[in-house]
């Protein structure tokens, strides 16, 4: 592949993972946005690129290499789908083909990566289940969990988690010194999507977990906190040792050898940091398992690009240095 | 008692609960702050009360009615005592006399109010415990806990709850847009003064739990989520019944028939405002209950008020109005 | 006047200004809210009211004595006229009767006193005026200015000031860590209102002028850095002394004897606090004059509360104690 | 120069202004940094590099290609002093050489250029005056301010403007939902420097102005809101011509061609971004210019690798790609 060889093309560029994406790709070497599509914009140029924004029915999607479906959940899928028979690589990052629709590879690159250097259409996952599944799969994996007992798990996300539609719920007043869970009870949307993905990683069942999203006041960054009911005889040590072995390669997973991450330490980077704790006096043992990581980025685009960067064959961490 | 009848002093009135204690009693019908100390600013003017700073060290115990010692944790309790042994009626919101030194009275008002109407000396709550423990106490009571398994209480609380001693952790550019978990895995020091108190909600036995407090990009508030296992046959209405048939006369605690509680709900006013939620696929029955209040207001001086308001006969509403 | 003898309605009681108006009259001696209107939420519960929201068309303007309409600019003139034919009292909070509609005398209470006695229909000032106008009118009255220099009037507003209607950039993610300017160049809504007002205390005659105000990341306050062009003769403290010989007697504006006012000072109050402070170096002479209030209380509901206390013979600060 | 090549030092690596030293150093094509130091963190490991502090006595200075020293003022100045009698080119980011102590060349790039490619010893400009001198300086140049009046500097700083000491007032809880002037009167620290600067752009005259800055609750970014005196037949266009011929061909200077900065447009970059605006109804003709930065890159870091580039012969733009 040559420097800037390749054509993108960007559907819904101003949403916030829409903005992110072209934002990576402004310093991807060589990935070069063609075309970068808003309803509401076209017509005015695209800030830091010699582009204007188009509709999205201008897109050639036959005269692309890579698209990215940036719409809300429930308008990106369709687009998706139309770009990909047209012959284009597809990245979607809504909701909408996480399940399989269309045949897509669920894109969590570090668990599917055989199956994403042949895809041709991928689905991004959730914000939220990208940093769960990555922290419990090597845990499931070698056994060390629990199953008979629940995880829980309680997550707080930045607002542009919600997306940039205008609502009152919000509002930079509404938000600002508030704190609330939403979502609660194993009702969110990424349930299931977390549901699959833990069963998959735990021999096809289903281990029981409970799941409670916050709103928090910032911009960007999920941090979960996770309880992890431990099998016999594992600790914090054991666990920080299956993840360090799962992750030791991966450029973009850090297992803290001590202590644990917070919001500061990934905003702004494509890294899941991950830490774990003992937790004493618990009654039966568990173990405390925190991550964190940018949701619009690899949560959102910076999963994405890497995505697009297996897809393409392109060396996985291009556009994405910290 | 007459209006304005009774004399107070704020020992630490320049400190985050100190602060919040003057507020208080500037509307207070029947306090008046006579002495309000600060090593630091003697001699200037208080905002918002005719009265100037002075050394704690001129303060005449004997000449006041309450005393509110504000200090922090380690230089508090010792100052209690003394206005305590020169005759005042003294609340100490500090840590220092809250495992029974000086044979101070717990000041968890809704839960104590017998001893407190006899008391003279009164340790005031830690903020986490306030909500933890009003949370859980009908609950353990009412035997719908299942004590074989962990209640797991992932906190969170706003920056005040820190204290006002300049830490670089806690300048505005560090705590911004970031969030964090401290003290985790049971080792943060409200955990035996929590593990205490539910023990003697629950016949002297210890239920197991774990407490994760996490740190939140705003000034006020403390929020927190309780997964709560369920004895055989209960649900979140059983704990929502409970909870009404335990408070539904108080005037500070509100059990909400439906939905869950935000900082945004509690914030500015000496309210706990809890609310129940199912959870479905959670393996073994649990619910959830969410905690909200001002970790500065009934997490500290509110409270500090109402049990003034308490151990000197007056209505406990006084000065607290929402 | 007997205790809680009045009866008020509130018109748009969800928007930030009604929802403040709301919390007032919670704690007012004398006014009891009758009506609260919401289209929106009309039949739920009014939070903190033993009150269900109502269609604005639902209440009897003739059965109540004091009406608070703030609905949005252009809807809420309409609204208030209706309700002064029947025969209420009127606070109009939008900017729709501010220039004389309908005979509505301006509420700026400081200076309008004599006229808000016998006015039966009041427009509430606007919030960046109520400021600038306070600060400025003993000033010019006083010849103090030098009216041949245009006066620069910098002033940076928390985001309610905008509204409670959602629109993509007050968003949180989109205002959070942003600062802009916004209506610059004197075209602002409120310039004509200044500048009626500024003529009014200037004999007639306009001192020029230049208003820009800035979106600030906070929810309330205002703080408006005047730079007054000086008379001969006059310095900072000369401004002072006739601010104070102006305001001495005023409860809710603090003219300070030194330093600056910040918008932690006031938010929450109903109070202006302004300071003085010469320049050297300036060329022609000059000072500065710097004044923060809540916007949306002296800059709307605590300010409306205050001119129906007028209005209606009450004292004039009832229900807006600090 | 061979990629790589180059061995610097960062003195007072844990500062916000050395922190983002390191961090632009970590990306930066050609410098490499063999030493970071902090007398508090000295032997720990380096966040994203492969280096551990050290005490800044433990630098060879000797043996570094180009040393960064981000001291306070105070402690600076003597430090870039002896590394550069040791030979080393040296980058002073405090205020300490600004007034040309040991020969030091001021360091606003775009101004100086010429006398920084020969530079062994640069001041690296304040932060508010870089914004400032380089709105102003073109202006100045071509005579269209009326230096007979003065003119108006507002300025917002966010709060890693003030370090990363620990003092009460930047604490998270004192700063956030406030704003404050400070500084005023021309008493600002920077005042001296941006005089000087808008003398020597001023033919040497002083031309009157007046600094007020203002403490913003965002983490960083300055706005600063400059209200210009216009010549004779000068207006806004006026002055964004002569902006753009001043600077078409910068990469760190932009000028609007329409609308106005703010700080979402320019923080994380190395950008000044500037915009005119005309004000109707002023009196005497003024326009607005509104200039914006970040204060940790163009403002110090950034301004500070800027500088080093041009020192070192490298391209301008290494290492601070937008």
């Amino acid at each position: 592949m040559n420097k800037l060889s390749l054509r993108a093309a960007v559907i819904g560029a101003t949403g916030y993972t829409g903005q992110e994406v072209m934002r990576l790709l402004r310093r991807h070497p060589r990935l070069r946005v063609a075309y970068a599509t808003s309803e509401s914009s076209a017509g005015t140029a695209v800030p830091g690129h010699a582009l204007r924004y188009v509709q999205s029915g201008a897109v050639p999607f036959d005269a692309v290499d890579i698209v990215f479906t940036c719409l809300p959940t429930g308008a990106s899928g369709a687009v998706a789908l139309r770009a990909h028979a047209a012959g284009a690589c597809v990245v979607d990052l809504s909701a909408d083909l996480r399940h399989g629709a269309g045949g897509a590879v669920y894109g969590l690159t570090e668990l599917r990566r055989p199956a994403l250097r042949q895809a041709k259409l991928v689905a991004n996952p959730g914000c939220y289940p990208t940093g769960i599944v990555l922290a419990l799969a090597p845990l499931l994996r070698a056994g060390v969990v629990d199953a008979a007992r629940a995880t829980i798990i309680d997550a707080a996300s930045g607002v542009t988690g919600a997306g940039r539609t205008a609502k009152r719920e919000l509002l930079y007043a509404e938000v600002a010194e508030d704190y609330r869970a939403y979502g609660v009870g194993n009702t969110h949307r990424h349930v299931p999507e977390i549901a699959r993905e833990l069963s998959a990683e735990n021999g096809g069942v289903r281990p029981p977990f409970v799941f409670t999203p916050h709103l928090l006041p910032v911009r960007r960054g999920i941090l979960e906190t996770i309880y992890v009911p431990l099998a016999a005889g594992a600790d914090a040590a054991t666990l920080r040792e299956e993840a360090r072995a799962a992750y030791g390669e991966e450029a973009f997973v850090e297992v803290l050898a001590a202590g644990l991450p917070s919001l500061g330490d990934v905003v702004g980077t494509n890294r899941v940091v991950m830490g774990f704790a003992d937790v004493v006096d618990s009654g039966a043992p568990l173990a405390l398992a925190i991550v964190a990581f940018d949701n619009l980025l690899k949560g959102a685009a910076g999963q994405a690009v890497q995505n697009a960067n297996v897809m393409l064959g392109a060396c996985e961490r291009e556009g994405l240095a910290a």
